[in-house]
């Protein structure tokens, strides 16, 4: 496997993380750590993994359900950082709405890659 | 100067541009590569400099005038890599908005910090 394979798989654990609504698969594939970010779609930056986990347990226990067909993906990576963008295809009741995705992950002393940063935004159609 | 303080100012320079409306000083601050991405506010993905540069192009001959006051600014390093995350607070006539921002730099040969990611997305007051 290549660092982008890996990266790739790291990527696709989130959001079959957030699919499923599991905190634990998704507390595990975070940094935990002062210095992660996340913006979901149309929130303020919250910052510092306490923060970040409460966000998703308050998702997770949140209405709705999220299928998302991932399209677009793009991974660059530079040492132990690498970055993927991509198309959150969200299908639900109301329809299909893109969200564009910056994922930033960071390989820890074990070689794995952890996520530092999710910034979700709303594509508006144009 | 520290590596944060030449990320700070690298980061500076991007958003001086951006007020100024000026694409020399907005090509100076970019890599130009095919990895490049931006996303503007509600905008799709866009990769790759040329179509980024012609983004610019096409914002810096539009209506209006923007006014950024950055606050909450984060910044990161690793290796050759900075991300940056801030609120870019904007003022224009119709009141301010607020633009969460993750910008991922990448240092170059020149020990330049070259922007190679921009994610904004809008703050949706809650």
């Amino acid at each position: 496997m290549t660092d982008v394979d890996r990266v790739h798989a790291a990527n696709q654990l989130f959001y079959i993380a957030h699919e499923g609504r599991d905190i634990e698969a998704m507390t595990a594939i975070w940094e935990h750590s002062d210095r992660v970010v996340c913006v979901h779609p149309g929130w303020p930056i919250l910052r510092g993994w306490d923060d970040v986990l409460q966000s998703w347990v308050s998702i997770f226990r949140g209405p709705g359900q999220s299928q998302f067909i991932l399209t677009n993906e793009s991974i660059s990576t530079k040492g132990d950082i690498a970055w993927v963008t991509l198309d959150e295809n969200l299908v639900d009741g109301n329809g299909a709405t893109t969200i564009a995705a910056t994922n930033l992950f960071v390989r820890d002393h074990e070689g794995e890659w952890k996520l530092v940063t999710h910034h979700g935004s709303p594509v508006i159609n144009r």
